[in-house]
This record gives C-alpha cells, sequence and structure tokens, in this order.
C-alpha cells in the first residue's frame, strides 16, 4: 500500500491497544488477581513476535560478526554488584507524601507537572493543543491531577519550562528538588506538600541459600557476567582481540512507578553485546561498510543549549569530525540502524541522541541512544556506549584478577622505567603480617609514583607509605628496597580493553514497531492493519477454506503439511466467518500471506495466495505459492518480485 | 565408529569435566569471586548447544502440534503461590547442626550415610566395589566424611538399607526424622547430633515496588503463568480443545545444598507444555504414531516393593494394561523419548520412572518422570504429570474468575437437577450485609448438599447454615428460600479442563547428553570427543586451512561467506596449530564436521570433509561439500548417505 493510503485515518494508540489485547500480544501478568504494576505477559502472537526478532538480532549481530554467546545467571551476588557501583548508584529519585503515603519518580513529576502547565498556558491564550492520545493508564492518572488550569504562564516561563524539559534527563536529584521547590511542585492530586528526593535502589534483593546469610540481586543489566568472563571468553577467541561476547536474556528493575504499558516495566528482555577492543585502536575492520549509512544525530551539544534540532549526516562524516567519538562506535551505530529498519521500525522516527556531559556515567567517553518517536514521545530502545576500561578495571582491582589483553609487539621495544626491587629475606622477619600488604603496595605504583619514591629514598634514605590495610604510616629504608631506572627490551604488551556496549530493550522495541505498523485501511477505519515486516510477523500465512465443505478438508491437510515441512509458520482458520471477517482478523495479528483453498484447487492443485498490506491476490501451483512466501519472507524478496512466475488474480469482493 | 570403539576406555567424569572447563562449555557463575553454590554460567559452546536444543523443542514439540507458546513474567506475587500451594508445600526438608551452624538437606544426608556405610559393608566382607566416579565436589564433601570404615553391617541390616534407598524419593519429612534416629545419623564431618527436620521454602523471596508492602517471589516452576492465561489461550484457539500452551524460560529454587554440577542448581532453564484436555476424554488424536514405540518402564508397584526391575513395553499396551493412565500422557511419553533420542540421548540409559503414591502430589492422577542415567545415578529430566483440574480450580475459586470450558452438546439433553430460589426482595433487609454471602453459600451447593437441605426446609420449614464469613448460624425460612428438582433441558455443557504437564529440566538433559557421548579414541585415552549430533552441536563445521600461506587466505575467505550465506554455523581455526591437533579441539568441542582447505583447492576448489567419530574424509567441490552438511545435519541424513555423490578421501596420517 501507499503511505498516503495508510495515513488516511489518524492513529489512535487506543484503538492499537485494544487490537493488541484482543489478539492477546500481551497483557498485564496476573490479570485475574488484579495485575502488578509493570509486569506483563506475551500471549501466541507477541511471544512468537518477540522470538523472531530475536531470531533475527542473533542473525544480524552474533552470527554476522561471530559474536560468543553467553548466558549467565540473573542472580548476582552483592559483591559483584557493590565493585560494578550499581549497589551504590543504580538508583532513581523519588519523593514521598507524607500524609497519603503516595512515592512519586521526581523526574517524572517535574516532567508532567510542568507538561501539564504548559498545555494549560496554551489553552488560555487560545492556541491549539495537539491532544496527544492517551492510554488508561495516564486517564486514570489524569483523573487525579487537580492542578490542569488553563492558566497563562508569566513572560519566559513558558520557554524556562521548555528548557527544562529538553534537559529533564540530566538532573541530579538535589536539582530536581530545587526545581521541586523553584516551580512550586506538590503532590497533583492533592496539592499536598512532597519530602525532598531520595535515592531509591532499583534492584530486586533477595536471600540466596538456606541460611539467609548472602545477600544478593536480580541483575539490573546483563553485561557483568559478560565481563566476569572476560579472560575465559579471550581464550575461546584464541587470545585475539578485538571480540565480542552477546548475551540475550532478562533483567530487573523495581521502578518506582512502572507506566506506558510495555516502556516501562519491572521485567524485562535485553540483548546485550560487549565488544573488547583495544584502547589505543578503536578502529573497525568493517567501518567501509558503516560509513556511507545516513543518521539523524541529536548531540549533546545541541541539547545543552536547550535545543532538539536533529543533524542529518552519514557515519563517516560524524566520526570524522568527531562527534562520533570512534569508528567502533560508528560501526555500531549503522549495524543498530539496519538492525531496527529490518525488523519493521519507521527510519522517519528513529534518531541517535547523545548523553550530555552530566548524563553520562562518570566512566563512559561517549554514548548515544537510539530513540523511537512513539505516542508516548522519543523512547531510548538501544544504548550505545563506550564504557572504557572501567568495569574490568574494577573487578580486576577487586579480586586480583588478572583482565588484560597479552600481545606479542610486532618488534621488540626498549624501555626506560622505575622498577622497585625488594630484600625478601629481611622484609619478612621486619613487618611479619604487613609484609605481603607493603610489597603489594610497592609492586602497584605507578612510574610516576615510584620516580618520586625514588627521589625521597635517595635523599632521606627511607620512604614513607600509606598502606591500605596497615595501621600507622610504613617505613621502608634503602637496606630494604631499592628503587632505580632501568632499560628493558619488552615482547609483550598488556593492556585492559575497552568496552563497547550496544544493548537493546526488547520489549520497548516491540511496542515502537507495533505503533510505526499500525494503520487503518482508508475505507474503514476500524479494519486495522498491523504491517509486520514477513520476517518477523508471528505467524507467516494463514490458510483459509473458502467454506468448510467436506471436500476440502482433506486439501487443508495436504497445504499444512506441505507448510510444516517448508518450516513456514501457519495457523489454519476453518471457522464458519465469511473470508473477509477471516482475514481481518488476521490482518491485525499482522499474517503477511493467505492462502485460499477453493473448488478450483480440487480440480487443479491451484491455490490462491493473498498479500496483506495492499490485499493483492496472485494464483499458483502450492509448490509455487510456498516458495514465492519462502523468497519473500526469509530472502527479503519484494512482493512484485517474489511472485513474478504467479499469475495475478482478482475476486469481485474479497474484502467484503 | 563402533560402539566398541567408543567403549574402548572407561568413562571418568573428571576428565569429561576438565573438557568441559577447558572449552568453556559451562562454569561456576562468579568464579573469580569465588562463585555462588548452585550457580552456572554457560560459555560459547554450552549456550549455543543450549540454543540448539531449545530450537529442537520448539519444532518438535510446538510447531509440530500448534501450540500456544506465552512468555510469562518470573516474578510472581505472594497470593499467586498462596493459593497454588507453593507458599505452604514448596519444602525440602532441613536438619540442622547446632554446634557447627552446618545445614543438610535430610533426604541427601540419608541417602549419602547409607550408600557410604553399605560400601563399607562390602569392603569389610572383601567384595569388590565398583569405584565411582568423583567429581572435585564430592572429593571435598567426601574428605569430611569420618564415618566411612570399612564396617560389617548385621544380618539384613544391607538389605534394609538398599529397601530405603529404593524408596528415598517418597519419604515425608516426619519420616526421615525416624530413619535419622533408628539409623543413628549425625553430621557426617564431625558425628555431631542434629536437629529433627524442618521445612524450608525452596522460593527466593523479593519485594515488588517502592513501598517494600509487595511481596513477590521469583517463580519455582513457568506453570502458574499459563494456567493464569487460561481463558485468554482458549479465546486465542478459537474455544476449540484440546490445546496446549508453552514456555521455554527461567525458574528459581533456592536449594539447600545445591551438588552435582548442571543436575542441582538454582536457577535454571525450564520448557514446560501445559495440554488442556476434557477429564472425559483423554483420548489423543494422534495416539496411533505412539503406539508402537517401546519404552523402559519402573512403575509404582516395583518401587513400592522396594525394586526396581524395568517393564520394557510399547506406549499401547502401557496404556491398555492401566499402567499409564491415559492415552494423552502415553501419547507425551512417545514424543519425549523421541525429543530426547534426537538430542543425543542414549536411549539404553533413559527409563520411565512413576511417581509412587506418597510421593505424588495430592492433585495428580498420574505422573512419569523420564529418567537419564549418569554417573550420578539415575537423574530426573522431564516430569510428565496429569495435574487434574486442580490448579485452574483453585484460582478460579480464589478469584472468582469462571476458567472452564463450554461446548454446545451435539444434542440437548434434559437433567434433572435441585435449583434454589430466593425470594431477593426480603433477603436484602433480613440479612443486611450478610445477605451476599449467605447467597453464594447457597449457590455453592452441591447437588447432594441441595438434596439435604431441601429435605430439612420440608421438614422443619427452615434451613440452618454455616456460612464462611458470618458469625453464628444462618436461619433460612421457607418464606425466604425454596429448593425444587426441577427438569431442564441443556445446551451446553460446562467443564474445567484437565492438565497433562510435560516438563523439561533443560541442563539436567544437557548434562546428561554430555555424558552419554562422551568417549576417548581407542588409540589414546586422552584425545577424547564429544559425539553430539550434528542438529544439536554448537558449531556444525570448522574451516581448517592446511597451513597458514597467503595464498590460502582467500579461499578461506570465500568458504566462510558461502557457510554465512546458507546459515551453516562455523568457526575458523587458522592457527599454526597441526591439522590434528585443531582437529582435535574440535572434537572435544563436538563440532561434528571439518573442512580443509589445501593446495588443490587453489587448483579445483575442491575441499575434504572429515567427518567427527569416524575420522572418513571425502572430497568434492565446496557446493556438494556444503549441501551434503547441510543434509546430514538439519534433515537428519546418515554419513554415508549424504556423502554418496562425493569421493572418498584418504591421507596418510591425518590424526597424526
Amino acid at each position: 500500500m501507499s503511505i498516503a493510503s495508510r495515513t488516511t485515518h489518524e492513529f489512535l494508540r487506543e484503538q492499537l491497544e485494544q487490537v493488541l489485547k484482543r489478539r492477546f500480544f500481551f497483557a498485564p501478568a496476573f490479570e485475574i488477581y488484579g495485575g502488578v504494576s509493570g509486569l506483563y505477559d506475551y500471549g501466541p502472537p507477541g511471544c512468537a513476535f518477540q522470538a523472531n526478532v530475536i531470531d533475527t538480532w542473533r542473525k544480524h549481530f552474533i552470527l554476522e560478526e561471530d559474536m560468543l554467546e553467553v548466558d549467565c545467571t540473573m542472580l548476582t551476588p552483592h559483591e559483584v554488584l557493590k565493585t560494578s557501583g550499581h549497589v551504590d548508584k543504580f538508583a532513581d529519585w523519588m519523593c514521598r507524601d507524607l500524609k497519603t503515603g503516595e512515592i512519586f519518580r521526581a523526574d517524572h513529576l517535574v516532567e508532567e507537572v510542568l507538561e501539564a502547565r504548559l498545555k494549560g498556558d496554551k489553552a488560555a491564550r487560545g492556541e491549539k493543543i495537539v491532544e496527544e492520545e492517551e492510554s488508561d493508564d495516564k486517564k486514570k492518572r489524569k483523573k487525579k491531577v487537580k492542578e490542569i488550569k488553563n492558566v497563562k504562564l508569566e513572560d519566559g516561563v513558558a520557554h524556562e519550562y521548555e528548557t527544562v524539559l529538553n534537559q529533564i534527563d540530566g538532573f541530579s536529584g538535589p536539582e530536581l528538588g530545587a526545581l521541586i521547590e523553584k516551580y512550586n511542585i506538590t503532590n497533583p492530586a492533592t496539592g499536598g506538600p512532597l519530602e525532598p528526593p531520595v535515592e531509591f535502589n532499583l534492584m530486586f534483593e533477595t536471600a540466596i541459600g538456606p541460611s539467609g546469610q548472602l545477600k544478593g540481586y536480580l541483575r539490573p543489566e546483563t553485561a557483568q557476567g559478560q565481563f566476569l568472563n572476560f579472560s575465559k571468553l579471550l581464550e575461546c577467541n584464541n587470545e585475539r582481540m578485538p571480540f565480542a561476547s552477546a548475551l540475550i536474556g532478562k533483567s530487573f528493575r523495581n521502578e518506582i512507578s512502572p507506566r506506558a504499558g510495555l516502556l516501562r516495566v519491572r521485567e524485562f528482555l535485553m540483548a546485550e553485546i560487549e565488544h573488547f577492543v583495544d584502547p589505543e585502536d578503536k578502529r573497525h575492520p568493517r567501518f567501509a561498510e558503516a560509513r556511507d549509512v545516513r543518521l539523524r544525530f541529536l548531540p549533546k551539544g545541541v541539547q545543552e543549549a536547550g535545543l532538539n534540532e536533529l543533524v542529518e549526516q552519514t557515519v563517516g562524516e560524524a566520526v570524522a569530525s568527531g562527534m562520533v567519538d570512534n569508528e567502533t562506535l560508528g560501526y555500531f551505530l549503522a549495524r543498530i540502524y539496519k538492525f531496527l529498519t529490518k525488523i519493521g521500525v519507521d527510519p522517519s522516527r528513529l534518531r541517535f541522541r547523545q548523553h550530555m556531559s552530566n548524563e553520562m556515567a562518570h566512566y563512559a567517553s561517549d554514548c548515544w541512544d537510539a530513540e523511537l518517536q512513539t505516542s508516548y514521545g522519543w523512547i531510548e530502545c538501544v544504548g550505545c556506549a563506550d564504557r572504557s576500561a572501567y568495569d574490568l578495571s574494577v573487578h580486576a582491582a577487586r579480586t586480583n584478577e588478572k583482565m588484560v589483553v597479552r600481545q606479542m609487539l610486532p618488534e621488540p621495544v626498549t624501555v626506560e622505567k622505575f622498577e622497585v626491587d625488594i630484600d625478601k629475606k629481611k622484609f619478612g622477619p621486619k613487618f611479619r603480617k604487613d609484609a605481603g600488604a607493603v610489597q603489594k603496595h610497592l609492586a602497584e605504583r605507578t612510574q610516576c609514583e615510584l620516580e618520586t619514591l625514588a627521589q625521597e629514598l635517595a635523599s632521606s634514605g627511607k620512604v614513607v607509605l600509606d598502606v591500605a590495610g596497615v595501621e600507622g604510616k610504613v617505613e621502608v629504608g634503602s637496606d630494604l628496597l631499592k628503587i632505580a631506572r632501568v632499560t628493558r627490551v619488552e615482547h609483550v604488551r598488556e593492556f585492559t580493553p575497552n568496552v563497547i556496549e550496544p544493548s537493546f530493550g526488547i520489549g520497548r522495541i516491540l511496542y515502537s514497531i507495533f505503533e510505526h505498523q499500525f494503520w487503518s485501511r482508508p475505507e474503514d477505519k476500524d479494519r486495522s492493519v498491523l504491517s509486520l515486516p514477513p520476517l518477523v510477523a508471528p505467524t507467516k500465512v494463514l490458510v483459509v477454506p473458502l467454506s468448510n465443505h467436506a471436500d476440502l478438508t482433506p486439501l487443508t491437510h495436504k497445504i499444512t503439511a506441505a507448510l510444516r515441512k517448508a518450516q513456514v509458520p501457519f495457523k489454519v482458520d476453518d471457522s464458519s466467518a465469511s473470508i473477509g471477517k477471516r482475514y481481518a482478523r488476521n490482518d491485525e495479528l499482522g499474517t503477511p500471506f493467505g492462502i485460499t483453498i477453493d473448488f478450483d484447487t480440487i480440480k487443479d492443485g491451484s491455490v490462491t495466495l493473498r498479500e496483506r498490506d495492499s490485499t493483492k491476490q496472485v494464483r499458483g501451483s502450492l509448490d509455487a505459492v510456498i516458495a514465492a512466501v519462502k523468497e519473500i519472507t526469509y530472502n527479503g524478496a519484494e512482493w512484485s518480485e517474489g511472485t513474478k512466475d504467479l499469475t495475478p488474480f482478482e475476486t469481485a469482493a474479497e474484502e467484503a
């Protein structure tokens, strides 16, 4: 169909939600028990769609680039997540209303209230408001919002609000607290005062083992398991760099206020890649394939100015100008773009937003989110961060396990460096139980520190050290210790790799595709269609016997056997509903093809193949029709190309 | 290879464990942090093997039988698992040593100590002991077991122990306590006394949401999510019965004492089917396909007699004799058998053990476990239970949601039954706030209860009721209530389906296959081979350039491009190791095929194809070789058949 016919009717979120619910793409988990916010179950079509997206992801990333797929546990002991920083930092800011007991996520609260005030201002000025589609969820909350009145804002205030909203992802808790105070934001339902924002850790906690002593969490991301196995993975890869691991699995975040359906949930499927790369060489061998891919960027500079204009450039240009930090990052942005558009994302509703300096994790050197535009706004669906050497370094330091790459140098190099020489025989008796700690302390000094210590030793005959785990100062005299500048020939270079991490939130991607591919037939706005690409559609073919005449039954069996043998997922609809009704049902399910069995099939074995979006039909032998379905679904052929050997077929009013 | 050559060397568990570790099939999770018992990560080959087994499972069960796959959350609120019985019953029995703080799982403790005593008895009598292979894990524990001495047991005691061991899965906590007392079982390490067994709930607990008020658990099985969605699934299936749902996902059990590697872990992948069936008709439409499948059964009668002889029968015979309760259960046992043998289970080490009456859940009407024999004994890998209507009934009762099937009767039937007729106008004023509860109580009476009440009403002019939620007795007079036998014509039959549940523990199956398919070449016991079937092997093809001569590099690229296009998973090994060494490495990885590139490839494009188990080689064009690989891997062709168009090829000492 043409884009024009797909946009005849305005998109209505409520209509989409009804279809998704009616066809059981997904539904609130434990619904008969009243449900639990932020938990959803996928029904058969949603589950099949998800499985096909995952299968495509696996082929696009893992197989195409020989990544090492792993499967790590979700249960994670406290110590690991303490080291990674999650115990201390993985939190959102929440405000309590002490009177009602309600809890609000601080940034969402500010966002919601300022948006409402802006809307009220426009209304008071008589401007037309483009009414945002509202989900049941939002309606419910809105009922409670007493504050929305059509009040004009003072001069400049509206602009100030817009600037704040453009930067909303970048504020710290205290900054949010200041905004709440400055703009006099209260409990929207009651107008009551709120406590200042406090941190709430988003990890689900549990106890491992019968003693209850070992504290653990459900992982908040899949990355840590991959980092911890780094050395084993490097060995699997025959010690060669660069390489990537990948993991597809569930993660968990105890959201303060889950909302917006699949977009903010407490349990979600992720697909994460950890690409390990030489920090001194972040070129990518296949960058040529990415260079000319044109993307729409929202760089940090634009956002920091409180604006949101997009910059359209090729990946090559973006890397050359330094806007995107390095080739590998740029390569992955292009691969992400190709993946998303392959599975049904509308490229005109996809942008790459760079994290602002104050929003980025302190260890990251650059970070871009692939954001998809939905009726909820622009949604972060894929993150692509350069995590530098942070994770491997902190785990290595905590566990004393080396997590490094050792590479033979092409030619030996001569280096001058300071080295520590200890008289071990004397060291033990002198420092006793602290001997190990003192040695370790000396071994871990940087070249710069050693230079200072060497001077100290030369000038005063001793060094005075603060050694971790040892009380008081430690003095080491020149009888026990030498620090000298020596010349060495080195054959091996040792380094901690940096990590580029493309991280996909699968549920958010699936929901965005629903919005991007949902439309209604021009002739009837209630006949909606979900134009999922054949590659990822839950079912590829609906088999429709024209009637339930007994003569057609053996043909149905023959056709389903052939489809099963060809491994093409199908469903049969031999209900008594009209052909048109049966196809309408499957248009909602996103089934791209229909095979109709009629009385001519008995005569000559031919069947009709119908395409969902155009409702075009062609006719041919069963084998030819199945071949066309496979060619279009799995080899990406266009309809016209895939069906060129089949005969166009017209019916009077098939869709009635 | 012949079976004989595969059994030249005795199976050594330690050797297998070393291979699995060296090739990173799996490893203890968080190993650099010292690990956490019962948590394992799968490395690349383990993860790929698992993915292939899951893919095969999906095709074998879901696609083949049009099952409805769903994906439900792991986080589960308290109330759901309270209703299902898990909060109260999902527990193991543990004994504490108050002095040392150690915790033992009661049944494991009894098993271990009695086995040790039997071994000591045999040794004391000079009998040869077939030494069981010991894992590191077991060795560690054994070091602590002070009790193992070679002491002769009194007459009859050995036999008594054996009887207990054959029934070990059937004892309750108090029964285990009695055994511990009777046989004077103490802490094996110290000889110290143990507290009597107490229950320990195996679910991991957590709190959902920021208030900390909503208690939840990680699901201990995937079944409950499927049950709760029953009505939606029935609708997806156009209200037709029977049908099945399926779920592949992780479950969690906080094991008291995880042991035996992948066999008893705290987080594990399951694949579960819930087949919903008419309780009055458990025939299966495809039973004919299962009837002649011959299985080895261990029925409950044999076990209850303290014995363990197997009964070999066809599924048809087992169902006809009533040993297996019904056709649907029998059908699934045959399907399970076919699946397991397809993915590499040795059929001679597979048996179906029936649960004993005291071991089966109280609601189950029959239950069979597919058990696989390993060096740890017979291990339950698949359960296949008839759960009756238990789950749907308890959830329906708790939530007041109907979970039933309504079927048009082929012909209307006339039934006589008691019906309750209430004078609603008078009911409200009389019973006020209790009116609803009294009405509900009356509406829920069975036909038998109504008959009794009708008699009471007729004889005394009133009925006296105990109504839940209402204090004291409730009297209802005949002015308010009529109970009469009436004749009705019914067009619809309403029933709660029964559930047949095949439930697969994927990790246990994977480990058992490792043991079943691991062997060493007759000429060298250190050259071990993992004969995973090509269908599920992690990688299908190893590409081996004969040398790293520059002329061969473009050919390697050409071949890998062709394999990638054909979607055949492969690895390249262009290291400088000898061909033999490179193949040996991949024999351990279970890679079934090798493609060698040599200097003849430059001349005529031909390559050599090598088969892992026989080390046979054939030669042909690249296209022909890839076609052979696909035919054997995905279409199940034998080597001789798949390679019949290729030329046998001999090398002098390829494997050197």
